[in-house]
């Protein structure tokens, strides 16, 4: 047996400490703290475990796949237990959890109490500790929060313990959200990243400025400031420092029977290394990073080295070196007490060196990107319900999902950066999370349909048989298109996650034209008959066969589109059912085709917004809304970048062939063939005041050879003077302006590129009267080139690596049997003008909305008695409360404690808007409808610890120049016990764990 | 502290066994042992690691250069410690002791005596066990048994272990002294290859005769068979089952949460390749070496697999895998009673594949062989007279030079296969050997002048400054480069480490020509004086700046040469002085000059060998042995090949210029400027008859852009009919067929590299009257590629790589400063006529005396009382005494604890001389003189165990067809403990440690 019946050995296990050891027979000094007054280089040993990159999560962890790379992740973590055993001197840091709990699962309880004891004594320290070292550019924050919650409260659980530094090495630029938020918020005392920009970097240097007091939030100000150090080069160690098994560096030869004893000499390289990192930094502490990606995997080739180093650089004298952490590095740093440069805003982009941005990464796999940004929504949605129904531990739950895209937030998941067999890793995963949420969905729903309590889920039937229809977008929805001609009626179920009463026009494909639309009280809804367009019919057929092996049954001719209402955190029913039977009936749209050779304009619109068209050109040429007097020329078009090896010119796209405008009662829509291969749909709503802009591009033509980058640009006529406002991570917006950077005089070598900036929630312009504000569906990379014109990248297929380790094109393409094409991309974007101060409002209120859309859920029913027999309107809090509307509730889960995760977020930056940028309350009793609430424990954002006891912990960081007290921040004070009621100031986040008294509430451990 | 105060981990240690262990909670199955009636995959985890090839032995031991290769033992033996104690069924070899021996000396005694215990249970098995894994072709057997012993009796002091197993699975070819000498006679049951020709290779696994019982001497016959095995292909894994750290072989996914789980197919993998090498092996038994080059660096990482095979494939139940190593199999082998079939002769040439004969490096580096060569003799030279003056552990010894030469044995070493850093790295520490020995050389020397006593060193003086000269083949001597006019006297000691008394010509230079030379009584010798030659002054002035760097003294003008009489294992004293003072003086030789326009023939030679040279084309043509009434027309040139890319054919090298003929009383020589880079002597010695052929080959010119592989053919008249004898590592001779093979129909690809043999001692041709033999003084190739023609290959250099992992041209290159010239070769060979039957006698007795050169000793006296105040003859053996003709001592050493390691070979085949190929008897009372022996132990060839404990160990296998007895061989007996008179039968070798009782013979730990 691999393990049993090994009495023999235990005669020998008093040798351990020496077994497992560097076998010398010589005893190395490896135990050096600080010592003052000399410079002390903290020797950090780690490795950067990509949680997918060139090879899937799984082999990197298992070693498969390596003739790709040769990494194996479970290498490093079993050949550290050994290595750390060996001599309680040596520390190491460990960083992603999704591959720590990996192992983790793998290990026997004997191991567990090893590496427990090595997490207590400080030799193995947990740092960052989120299932992935996520990305700061690509993620939305909800995702950023999540994946850290669920690394953090595995940590918590297994060991007690709270990680402290933020280890943010590899990811391609650092976000304002990532230093204020999942940093300071998270109770972070530090937090470490290796890439700058290079300019910036030099300018750093130089000034001593790597490490500064990073202050990521206007309007949180000195109260989520972290201290911030960036590498003085990477995270790598330095040069000739490398001691993986096979690397070149040369070992410490110190053995003098052999030949090329090197002591001497290397001591000189460490010293001399030493004093040069010094030189450009503060304090006497320096940090080397000894190590770097997926290294460690036979640990004790790099402790036989440092011992070496350690005991021979500190018998040398001239500096002091030691094993350490960056905890101790962070303490270290404290105790010299000495103010540091504030730094604000963010560090994006970066460029590696002149004329390499990494900027094209925030557009790459826009597929991806949205696939994670809607998983994400309906994560959030998905929990919610869960948590009305009960959580189940042995499933289906939402904890598959969880982990899908905890992992997806890697920065190179939902980056793009990873190889296409890794992206369909990610993608896969999700589906899978998915396929498990959308039956706790399901279930949830079918329980609240059917529960006899309109105010929760006590004793539901399950059986009623919901669908959903993930495939939407592609007009796929087998649950929605069936004939409704014999019958049966069509139960639409809408669940909004919002803490809001929520109208909006819902659309999906149906088989019939005469159909009509009831509400939950019989009541027939206004709804609108739109025939399907060729170019999804296109889209649905060769797209359903690429993901779902099959062909899909012939294509709906129609949407039918209607208005519904539904209640914060709640559902509505709306049934579906033929004319003949049951009533008036939808509304066909009207359509007219206008060709471009007809010298008109096409006005449009039936609401406040009215948009006219140019025949002609397929331009819109003017924007107006009369609800807000406000004209505007807006003129959108879209181009191209060609890859690299072609310029930044990009010829216009200009549109050819017909306009077609589709009229009707709820929505107008004008649908443009741009080219052969981007379609575009303009679509008013008569109810609402912003412009959807729904595109279809790709496949992309390679056949001239040029890889091609998509972008369209919308332009105004806005003086906007080269500045724009883009978020960091969907949240804070940040001022941007053109060829400058608020840090360093910038050279500027890439006037496109390196004016690029993450948008995930959007971006916008003003001048003296006006914003212009624009709104995604996913992250993507866009920015100002033009004053008044904002432009966003859509797509990317290339032909060329990067030179960056890929080693493949991002030349997306899906196959159906042989035939192959170019991945074609849908999506949307949505547009408003407003006057100036007044944009706000739209962008956060309708921008949650785009991140939380309204879920539907399908059934049919045989007869007309379904809104008798089941409840039909449901909503999770109070009837009569609302959330305001400047808060949403980004959390709502229940644990596996049976308590509940709750976080509430104020939407509004301080002072962006003039009503709304103000503390606000949310009445935790009314929220929690039909439960009893017996205790709330505000916690840290990753609800790893009270967050009162992260307060008193955290290190308070004095930054230079800057003297006696910070100014007073607002923010929301002690929840009162008994009124319950949480107060948010602007841009806080606030998270809480409740624990409830309702005897119904179970602690349950299913499994 | 790295090993101290872990008291903490005391609590723990308990654990270890799971610790270092597969961290994986699930028991894998890994005890199965071998199951009848299945195909059992005996498993064998091994490391090959070539004691220095792309780097020098240290740098692989410690792991540095790994930019040229990632290889580092220290690694595979550190982490091999871990894996086994974590599971006692696994099981793992260890092959070169020079690497064991470096990582033995850096462990504790507690790792020390873990190992111990590995050793004891079997699960580390010590295999081969010499110092390197010597190659076949190269080295001389003398070479192969010190190398053998060195490790084996290592192993047996510290283990008390004996290896079973010979494992040469990387040379390029295998010799039949590796066979029956150093397989059969040290004990071995079986012999492990991994190179044979790849058309006998499909040969022998077409017929399953891969493994068969090899009798390697005609002499020794059936006593000294083994049971030996070519792997199917070479020695690593079946594809896909490398588990290297990084490797890119499938690991065995066997975790179901984890996508990718890969173990059915894993298991049929493995059935699979089981399978089918058991349908090309005899038996149920098939070996997997699972390892290559420098593997097990994690060593984890192979058993984590091997581990999980194991337990899979059993459980899977086709076949049976099982940890095992050679010992185990080659019992599963025996254990089958099967009779196997019989092989004889050897296994060279080896080709990989079509066109690809590994038959240069019989060549390759002719200058590290000689220096191989010649400081094996010297070493055996020098442990005769450590032995008399008495060893000292603290040194000087010769422990650094027997380590040295045990090293440059490996089969990447005197081969020639290494990068040329390495072959620096071998030759400095033949170098670095080499002057510890001298000076052991000079103090006995010193002692025994010294000594009151003449038959030992007894409380002589060792203040004598003896020098030696090194160098003296470059005309570099600077001990008798002395200017002797000023009424110094030259002393020089001649030492013969030959049992036998030997009267041979010395030659050193002289600065002074009126020199005179007196023996040890003070008798004049005749004497004289040789004019030096430009060719020799321009390689004494390049090569001393370049081996010395510092230019030489100016070059002497002459050579001084006569005859010497040196009695057996003793010395003789001779002196030189100026004929002014002291004599009449030597004999200056006549010079004549001949043209090649002169159309004549000159005759020269003035004993028994009268040669005849066309002064026109600088050839021989004519060679007549008086005394032997032998006649016969020698024609004698060069010729080169081109390198890789060039053809077969080789344009003659036709000398031109002036014939030059120096004559004298002792010496005749012939010097010809064969081409700009090719100058030869021919030598004839009066009293010998034999001709000496010295030649100077060198810079090769690559200017052409060609390398060049330089060749000398000498042919005869000799009707030969395609048949040549070469000798294995210069022991017997083995019959050699051109364009033929005695195991398979060749099929001929290659007519000159196919028919290339490696030779040590000669090659010989004959026809029904004569036979030619030619004697070499290094390991060089050779062939007989015409009929009557010898042809020796004596220097490569070349300009490609030939792609078989060096990476690097074979273009030896020297430099004094920037002054870098391709890499000049001086050496001799050797060759005489015989009646056919009579060519041993001076093949055996000469080849010896080249073997082991007279060793010169010079000192200086001011006087001319040197042979009165100093013992000036000695011989170590009884003054009436001399070994018989036939017999050598190849080993006389004083062992460690005191006692002495004899060796004593019969130099003659069965039938191969008509007086000599017969028992004949050594009386080792009379061999050593004045110690009295106590015991005499008959031991293993490598005394690592007594003969007879081996004898009865050694497994006795049976040869398919061939039933009952063995025919009864010859041997010598049992050696009576009173008489002690040793018999031996031709070619046999006996092996004796010897107690002495002695009173002055110490037991002695010095330091």
């Amino acid at each position: 047996m691999g393990i049993a019946g090994s009495g023999w050995l235990l005669g020998m296990v008093l040798l351990l400490g020496i077994l497992c050891a560097e076998s010398k027979y010589m005893v190395y000094n490896t135990s050096a703290g600080i010592v003052a007054g000399k410079i002390n280089v903290h020797l950090v040993p780690h490795t950067h475990d990509d949680v997918g990159w060139l090879k899937t999560v799984d082999q990197y962890y298992v070693g498969s796949n390596n003739s790709i790379q040769g990494a194996c992740v479970q290498n490093v973590l079993d050949s550290m237990v050994t290595a750390l055993l060996a001599d309680k001197n040596r520390k190491f840091i460990y960083v992603e959890q999704a591959f720590f709990q990996r192992w983790w699962r793998d290990q026997s309880e004997q191991i567990q109490s090893i590496v427990k004891e090595f997490v207590r004594s400080g030799q193995l320290e947990f740092i960052n500790g989120g299932m992935c070292m996520h990305d700061e550019a690509s993620p939305h924050y909800i995702d950023m929060i999540d994946q850290t919650t669920l690394g953090h409260r595995f940590i918590k659980e297994e060991f007690g313990i709270t990680p402290r530094i933020g280890w943010q090495i590899d990811p391609f630029g650092h976000s304002a959200v990532q230093a204020y938020l999942l940093g300071a918020e998270v109770g972070f005392d530090s937090f470490f990243f290796g890439r700058i920009d290079y300019q910036d970097r030099t300018k750093r240097k130089n000034e001593k400025s790597l490490e500064v007091i990073w202050q990521g939030s206007k309007s949180l100000g000195s109260s989520a400031q972290i201290f911030a150090g960036a590498f003085p080069e990477n995270y790598e160690p330095p040069s000739g420092f490398y001691f993986e098994v096979n690397a070149d560096s040369p070992i410490v030869q110190d053995n003098i029977e052999l030949f090329d004893y090197n002591v001497h000499e290397r001591v000189n390289d460490f010293v001399a290394a030493a004093i040069s990192q010094a030189n450009i930094t503060r304090t006497n502490h320096i940090m080397w990073t000894m190590g770097t990606d997926f290294r460690y995997q036979y640990a004790l080739t790099w402790y036989r080295n440092l011992d070496k180093l350690i005991h021979y650089v500190n018998k040398d004298g001239r500096v002091n070196a030691l094993y350490s952490t960056p905890s101790i590095y962070t303490d270290a740093k404290y105790a010299a007490s000495k103010s540091w440069p504030l730094k604000t805003e963010d560090y994006f982009p970066y460029a590696d060196r002149i004329n390499a941005y990494w900027t094209g990464y925030f557009s790459s796999r826009p597929a991806l990107k949205r696939y994670v940004r809607s998983m994400s929504g309906y994560y959030l949605a998905a929990r919610q319900l869960e948590f009305f129904k009960g959580r189940s531990d042995s499933g289906p739950n939402t904890d598959s999902l969880a982990d899908a895209l905890a992992i997806a937030q890697h920065h190179d998941a939902v980056t793009g950066t990873e190889k296409q067999h890794v992206a369909n890793d990610y993608a896969k995963r999700l589906s899978i999370g998915y396929s498990e949420a959308e039956k706790v969905v399901a279930s949830s729903l079918a329980c609240l349909v059917n529960s006899k309590s309109s105010n929760g889920c006590e004793n539901g039937d399950t059986t009623t048989n919901f669908q959903q229809c993930p495939l939407l977008n592609i007009t796929y929805c087998p649950a929605s298109e069936v004939d409704l001609s014999h019958g049966k009626n069509l139960v639409v179920v809408v669940y909004n996650s919002l803490g809001w009463k929520r109208e909006d026009v819902i659309r999906f494909p149906v088989v019939n034209e005469d159909v009509v639309v009831h509400d939950s009280e019989g009541k027939e809804v206004e709804s609108q008959i739109v025939p399907t367009v060729d170019a999804y019919i296109d889209l649905r057929d060769y797209y359903v066969r690429a993901y779902l092996g099959s062909k899909p049954n012939d294509a709906p001719k129609y949407w039918l589109a209607f208005t519904v209402s539904v209640p914060p955190l709640g559902f509505s029913t709306y049934t579906i059912s033929t004319s003949k039977r049951t009533g008036t009936g939808s509304t066909k749209s009207s359509i007219s085709k206008y060709w471009s050779s007809e010298n008109s304009a096409i006005e449009v619109g039936q609401g406040n917004i009215k948009l006219t068209i140019s025949a002609t050109q397929g331009n819109i040429i003017n924007y107006v809304n009369s609800g807000k007097l406000i004209e505007e020329s807006v003129e959108q078009s879209f181009s191209y970048y060609t890859g690299f090896n072609g310029s930044n010119d990009k010829p216009p796209l200009i549109p050819q062939g017909s306009v077609t405008v589709i009229q009707g009662p709820l929505i107008t829509e004008v649908h443009q063939q741009i080219n052969p291969w981007i379609f575009q749909t303009t679509r008013l709503y008569k109810e609402k005041e912003h412009v959807e802009v729904e595109f279809i591009v790709g496949p992309v033509p390679i056949d001239d050879g040029l890889g091609k980058e998509v972008a369209t640009q919308i332009t105004t006529s806005l003086k906007s003077d080269k500045t724009f406002y883009t978020d960091s991570n969907g949240r804070d917006f940040i001022k941007r302006i053109r060829d400058f950077r608020t840090d360093w005089d910038l050279e500027v070598n890439q006037p496109i590129a390196g004016n690029y900036y993450p948008i995930n929630l959007g971006i916008y312009i003003q001048d003296s009267e006006k914003e212009f504000s624009v709104l995604v569906d996913r992250s993507l990379g866009g920015s100002s080139i033009v004053d008044g014109q904002v432009e966003l990248m859509l797509h990317r297929r290339l032909l060329l690596d990067d030179s960056r380790g890929v080693d493949e094109a991002l030349n997306e393409t899906d196959c159906v049997l042989k035939d192959c094409r170019g991945l074609t991309i849908q999506g949307k974007y949505y547009y408003r003008i407003d006057p100036l101060g007044e944009g706000a409002k739209w962008r956060r209120s309708f921008g949650q909305e785009i991140y939380s859309p309204l879920l539907l859920a399908f059934t049919e029913e045989d007869g007309d008695n379904w809104m008798s027999s089941h409840t039909s309107t449901f909503s999770g809090i109070a009837s009569s409360y609302s959330l305001p509307d400047s808060v949403a509730v980004i959390t709502l889960q229940e644990l596996v404690d049976g308590k509940a995760l709750l976080r509430l977020a104020h939407l509004y930056e301080i002072g962006e808007d003039s009503v709304r940028s103000v503390m606000t309350k949310v009445e935790l009793k009314k929220l929690f409808l039909g439960k009893k609430i017996a205790k709330v424990t505000e916690m840290s954002l990753s609800a790893n610890q009270g967050r009162a006891e992260m307060e008193k912990k955290r290190l308070v960081w004095e930054v230079e120049g800057h003297s006696g007290e910070n100014p007073k921040v607002a923010r929301g004070g002690p929840v009162d016990p008994k009124k319950l009621v949480v107060e948010l100031a602007p841009m806080e986040i606030r998270t809480f764990v409740i624990d409830f008294n309702h005897p119904s509430y179970r602690r349950r451990f299913d499994s």
